[in-house]
């Protein structure tokens, strides 16, 4: 796929006019800006240059022993391998571009478009010291998060089949959760369930699911416990899987029923009601040129106006081959978001919607779906929960 | 492990005179600090800041829901969570310690130590700004190269064993290899191994194992390819494994015999026992306080004295969770290698020995040992390669 993100890259470069986009890696094993699985696809030794310039040209310029690898990827029009040092090679094909902007690879706000480590700028300064070009730098912000945020067909058909998968689990979780199991033992049979799928955990397997269950008000992002699910809590589930490289990341909530109950409590079919509403509300308002800020205010002063408090995080936020994979996102602005809640959101790009409430008494409910944005509005990846998913007493 | 390497982070910030030591990081599971793993032990959401200080205190401000699971790890003598900007927390600390010296993770020339983006660096100045302490911030690089270099008991047992579990496998391979295998195929075969061991590849997997077979000179770091295994070539394999996170990191050299030949040509015979003799003269040099540079020049100047080439690359780097693991270097003053040759070496630091040599019309034979530093000397981690083995003619 790196050839088709390198020609997606190359537009973006004409749209945005910078001159040239440099990827700048080492030891990609140990620590490896996320970009380079998208256009270079395999990993660094020494301090390396990965050039994309506006005119369509592709160089390389790596440690002398890597050279064959990147020869034999055919994703560079020249590969240029040093035993000293880069600079030679670097400032020769700077001087034959002549680069007006050289985007490299820092963010203030954007952890995906961050992948140039400090050291590795100030030996960027250091090799182009001297040069004109160390006053042309700006930040490849935008080239990422439009690299990563526009989906290809393919891309969508990977998303959504991780969306599937993940649903298939939860699928079956009504039929395994009994009060008296634990977060722990739930999540456990959930990680056996994708292992017998070969598929890989979104996000840290610690809590990649995270189980959260009631009466008290709880976190997220933390490992499931050997708390007990009881008859009378809610519970949810934060969840997903790699498909090809590209992660779901979806959240259910159930209700496990009182011996005597039939159906949920009023207050907690209340609750999910509002829930429900909240998501249905912010994903009619999606379409391209509107601002994450704006959606997440819809979920959010809904919440509010029925008596519940706001969610203390963002409404949502892009998925990909991360989780979380930044650009654009839904979130009011809170100085933590910095600019992100600000950009105006695009076609293609695909996001959560997960606002939470608790529900005095019973627990949290939280519901996440994922939405990919179309011409006019969105469509759902994923088959939206429309009802409380109810466990009867044993 | 966390515990133990607070511990001795703590230690080595007393032996520096440094206050303060801050690691940072946010969306770890797309790009962290390579340290998160020694003395955090988990990932951050948002931006979040670990802090040791030189009085043994340990902090973490990190976003409003990662707080629980930094909580549970027991680490922290407080994790406060945010929910706008850290900054109210950072400056409070700060001030609270009045730290002279801040240790952040950039370096020139270490990769292990040089964790923090430029886009977090540039948050931080952002944070502190109109403070005094953003005058007061210094490399980490020291900090995190003993952390990482010093062993052990514990991490050298996991070392030792990563080598004899590789060796395990490199035993073997006489019985397998077979004039006409190619490169991949016997590749394939040391990977089925490895997996049957339930062990992972100590670096990225299409070039660990390398098997590159002569008679041509060939290069390193890259796949191996359709070239067959043929009477008269030499080949040589570079591999290793992760036990218990931590690496191997060995090479080994075959010859296969042609019809008739009982073992190997002389001038095969006469460049692998160079090879052996310029490990054996740097093995016997390594000590506590000489430097990189004079080992890796010894072994050098055999290798040149006897009529072969130099190595492109240097004598040997260390081990440890990562294969190329940072800090001193065993290795020549070339630009690239920056100011690692010149560290003086220190007792239990893990190191590779990994000269080359290219025996004309035969191939490139290479060993690589492991060896870890003594109070007077040093001691392999792994048996020595000492005879060039031989594969039969089918």
């Amino acid at each position: 796929m790196e050839k088709e993100k390198i020609v997606q890259a190359i537009d973006i470069l004409r749209e945005l006019d910078i001159d040239l986009w440099m990827v700048i890696d080492r030891e990609s094993g140990l620590l490896s800006d996320p970009v380079m699985d998208y256009v270079v696809g395999d990993g660094a030794t020494w301090l390396s240059f990965f050039m994309f310039f506006k005119n369509g040209d592709k160089h390389a310029i790596v440690g002398n022993l890597d050279i064959e690898k990147f020869r034999r990827s055919g994703l560079f029009d020249t590969v240029s391998a040093y035993k000293g040092s880069p600079k030679v090679d670097l400032l020769r094909l700077l001087a034959q571009h002549n680069p007006a902007k050289i985007a490299i690879d820092y963010s203030l706000d954007c952890a995906a478009a961050d992948g140039l480590t400090h050291g590795n700028y100030l030996n960027l300064l250091d090799l182009l010291k001297n040069s004109e070009f160390a006053g042309r730098l700006v930040s490849a912000e935008d080239v990422i998060t439009r690299i990563r945020g526009r989906k290809s067909g393919e891309e969508l058909r990977r998303l959504k089949l991780a969306c599937q998968k993940t649903l298939e689990i939860y699928g079956k979780v009504g039929q395994v959760a009994k009060p008296g199991m634990t977060e722990k033992g739930l999540a456990d049979w959930i990680t056996a369930e994708r292992e017998k799928m070969a598929l890989a955990a979104a996000w840290e397997q610690s809590s990649c699911p995270a189980v959260f269950s009631g009466p008290q008000e709880i976190g997220a992002h933390s490992a499931p416990t050997g708390n007990i699910l009881s008859p009378g809590h809610i519970f949810n589930i934060d969840f997903g899987v790699k498909v090809e490289k590209y992660c779901s990341d979806l959240q259910r909530t159930w209700y496990i029923l009182r011996p005597g109950e039939k159906e949920a409590p009023a207050e907690v079919q209340k609750g999910f009601a509002v829930l429900i509403e909240s998501i249905r509300l912010a994903f009619s308002g999606l379409k391209p040129g509107v601002t994450g800020l704006d959606i997440d205010q819809v979920a959010r002063d809904y919440i509010v106006s029925r008596g519940y408090s706001e969610y203390p995080h963002a409404l949502g936020h892009q998925v990909g081959r991360y989780a979380h994979d930044g650009g654009a996102l839904l979130a009011p602005a809170w100085e933590r978001y910095g600019n992100l809640p600000f950009i105006p959101l695009e076609k293609d790009q695909v996001f959560t919607i997960e606002p939470r409430i608790y529900i005095k008494d019973f627990g949290v409910a939280t519901v996440e779906e994922m939405v990919v944005l179309t011409a006019t509005g969105a469509e759902y990846l994923s088959q939206p929960q429309q009802e409380l998913y109810v466990i009867k007493p044993s």
